[in-house]
């Protein structure tokens, strides 16, 4: 275990963004992993939606769980979005990320954006954050900052406090979501002391870019999750309407089968 | 409850198939029931692949009860995949259905094929149905016969025998999966004496062929399962290989969001 949290930390070190790929169920962390991703992360909006519980309300504390408990057999490094930990204390942050911890998660993510839309002081994150730390500290903890994704005014100076803050409370990383002007992003890079995290947007900037600019780590957020939903909505329009070639890649059966760990003696639709 | 299981039973008899898409999550299901579609079902593969295990092995069971229990909060009649019921035993089988109608689901599918390849004794399926048929009276049954499904020689004649089995034993409709040819399915659905239920496979036949052969309703299984997994991979690939512009049809966060049944205070990633 500490292996496996220690070659994830290398992975933001390797000279090329590492490609976080978000997964929401069982079947596409697998995928992904089947895929030759070397880690994946989870997304709180799949996981949340998948539940029908809304995101970034402290809702999903348990589904998380769940889900890291399915997704830590799979062969490959797994970080888990805990949002802002489930919880206002400290202590209690800690002990459902050592829980994680201890069924082999490498990683999380922990966000200062709270659920009315406004963000959270920057010590109570910190204080989570060396709490988190403090309980396990070889976890790989990325800190979010929401100044960008929110909209707050002139996000630049406050943003580089909170990274501040974040990097002396012991974060491993620093996720900024809404960047996606290389210029800003350079500038982010240039002035935080570790691995900094964009956000993947459909238009964006892509990873040589961000390379460019110095960025560590790019993760797809809730982007393959909604790119799931819609396909099986066009889906479900193409036979109603007109009738539906079969999608590009489209895994059969007995390879949606093989994703899971345990194999039944046959395959039945 | 009573109102809703007629309405399901009458989608089987109005002229043009009932489209049942069938969806794997919360997700999925609302937004199938957002985009208009009257009544949904649930695919077990997809059921099964989201939390890691194999289908068609009754490994299950907990995860499709706790399904139904979310979904049936949606604004949609719901049929669920039980695969062979969960259990041997017609009883068991008969108390997990009423479970399912307590929670307000309207049609079950109950198959023949057993997770070693092999189809079960009509008999034993006819156990099943009816006993589910004393608990839960109005509760649409859809008996699956495997026959073409698992490849048997010569299964026209099986196949006739197993739905006039299952017919008696008070079945509503009989599912034949894995039969695209028009003349067959004409003459499946003309010796029939129930609603026959398809499966639409990309390529097939589509909903105008399949109603002038007469099948009253049309299930995508596990296709937009499948098409969801592969828009999430063929996502993954774009960022990672060269970029990616938006799939078609997009939702945004936003979007996603208000599918959850619960609205949170705001709106964060």
């Amino acid at each position: 275990m500490i292996d496996s949290r220690a070659a994830f930390h290398a992975l933001h070190h390797g000279g090329r963004p590492l490609l976080l790929p978000n997964a929401w169920d069982h079947a596409s962390a697998a995928a992904l992993a089947a895929r030759g991703h070397p880690a994946v992360g989870t997304t709180s909006l799949g996981v949340a939606a998948t539940a029908g519980l809304p995101d970034g309300t402290a809702a999903t504390a348990g589904e998380t769980l769940a889900l890291a408990r399915r997704l830590a057999r799979l062969p490959v490094l797994l970080s888990v979005d805990v949002e802002a930990g489930f919880s206002d204390d400290p202590a209690e942050v800690a002990g459902y990320v050592a829980e994680l911890a201890g069924l082999g998660v490498v990683g999380i993510n922990l966000e200062d954006g709270r659920a009315d839309g406004t963000l959270a002081d920057p010590e109570h994150l910190a204080d989570k954050v060396a709490a988190v730390k403090t309980a396990v500290p070889d976890l790989f903890v990325n800190a979010r900052v929401d100044t960008w994704w929110l909209g707050v005014d002139d996000p630049l100076p406050q943003t580089l406090a909170r990274a501040r803050a974040y990097r002396a409370a012991g974060a491993d990383g620093i996720f900024v979501p809404g960047v996606v002007d290389l210029a800003t992003l350079r500038g982010l890079t240039e002035r935080i002391d570790a691995p900094v995290n964009a956000l993947y947007q459909p238009g964006g900037p892509g990873l040589d870019e961000f390379s460019r600019v110095g960025i560590a780590r790019v993760s797809t957020g809730s982007l393959l999750f909604r790119a799931a939903l819609a396909a099986a909505l066009t889906a479900a329009d193409g036979v109603r309407v007109d009738g539906l070639e079969a999608p590009a890649g489209l895994p059969s059966y007995a390879e949606v089968q093989r994703l899971a760990p345990t194999q039944p003696d046959g395959l039945l639709p």
